[in-house]
């Protein structure tokens, strides 16, 4: 389950939290918090591995067969968050990220936790398949 | 253009607003309204021609190229909306539908309409290619 | 933690997979299937409750404070779903709503499974608060 | 209606596609578009006038009340784009923007052009207002 306390970072990423993200709740909508998380993992791809795309068309895939969230601070359109990702559980042909999501405007606030388990799968035989080592590298090195 | 007149319809589609087409301004995120409108175009093909998936890995693909839309009365979460489909321009490779979105609470009010303007494209040769029949039944037909 | 076994029931909604849910990995998008969750939760609110939309102006407020998501089977664009409600911990000030998602073409096969905890907070003292009982009632009615 | 020649720009944005932008016929979600160019437009804000959420809870709103786009190139996840905004229509209580959407990877590429049409609203008469100073100061700005 989702872990509190703060991992080693892989990678961080800055984003604000755009209008469409939000509801008329006024604040985030839960779901989007898994684009945001997402969209910063997509930014890790490209910056220590290989971009989203290549992914999307190569010879294994890596969807998502589990994910969770915690809210602890609404979260409002305009808000800068710095995004922290770090290694969960790595395994052979699976590996989870945790993601610390920070509002930055006046010191670090943890915002939300969230957490995604993806699976590497071979596109033509559909079995498990080893993660791609450039796909370890980017998990396990730290910043 | 957009056309304001009350154009025949070929289909009618209801649904209600959900939290996650608002925005935090309190009403429907704008560029929603055309995840509104595509899914009453996806119903319509249901009813009258084949489901979407059905062309998403077809011979023929049919990309939209161009859309419209106006905003004449604020959508909240929970309203009941009918959505009205009606043909535009018909050609040999190409078709525009027009919607007309009417809260339907304590009688019509016209809230906003919309335009999708589609090409049909042969998958592999990427060239126009004439509109496969079912398609131009559904859009043809009037209720 | 999300419940594997199929609790009863207080509400049942059909849904079918739009474009709109979809990504380019051809598939449901994985934050999308809140939304799914969320529409069906709407429903039922509407049904048994009162619409979304009281609870937006309201006294009270109700965030998710938690969810999470377990895929079972790909979902692709057209598919039609049934999302099964169920209740998970009841208390005082909160509630967790379990959601069992069915392909319905062909046999019931559960594609995936989801869980919101929502919390009650009073909208001017930002304290818990009571549940309301029509709510209570529509978590606690079985189908 | 939509212009076609580029207008001097006001501001620049570059972002890159993220999945969640997709639909699975492998391309962005053409409703999509508009979060992006909005998702430019709070950047400009931010970086010219004030963030959008000061205007959310201000004693102005600015609704969006038209919309428009033309797809020219099919764009892919994990495409970078450069997003140009230009002034269109100026008036005491309206302006629209326009919006230039630029393929960067290997020479400049239109991808796509739309069209924002906002109007400002007093938030509590509801009657049309004259643009904010800071806001007509950011749309006449050139770079």
């Amino acid at each position: 389950m989702i872990v509190n306390k703060v991992l080693p970072r892989f990678f961080s990423h800055i984003c604000d939290v755009p209008l469409s993200a939000t509801d008329a709740a006024g604040v985030l909508y839960f779901g989007r918090l898994f684009d945001l998380c997402h969209s910063a993992y997509e930014a890790a791809l490209r910056a220590g591995a290989k971009p989203l795309r290549a992914y999307l068309t190569g010879e294994i895939i890596l969807p998502i067969v589990r994910c969770e969230a915690q809210f602890k601070q609404p979260i409002y359109c305009s808000d800068s968050l710095r995004i922290d990702l770090s290694l969960g559980d790595l395994k052979d042909s699976s590996f989870q990220i945790h993601y610390h999501l920070y509002g930055v405007t006046g010191g670090d606030l943890l915002c939300a936790i969230a957490m995604t388990h993806h699976v590497c799968i071979d596109r033509h035989s559909r079995q498990r398949s080893s993660l791609p080592p450039e796909l370890v590298a980017m998990l396990t090195a730290s910043i």
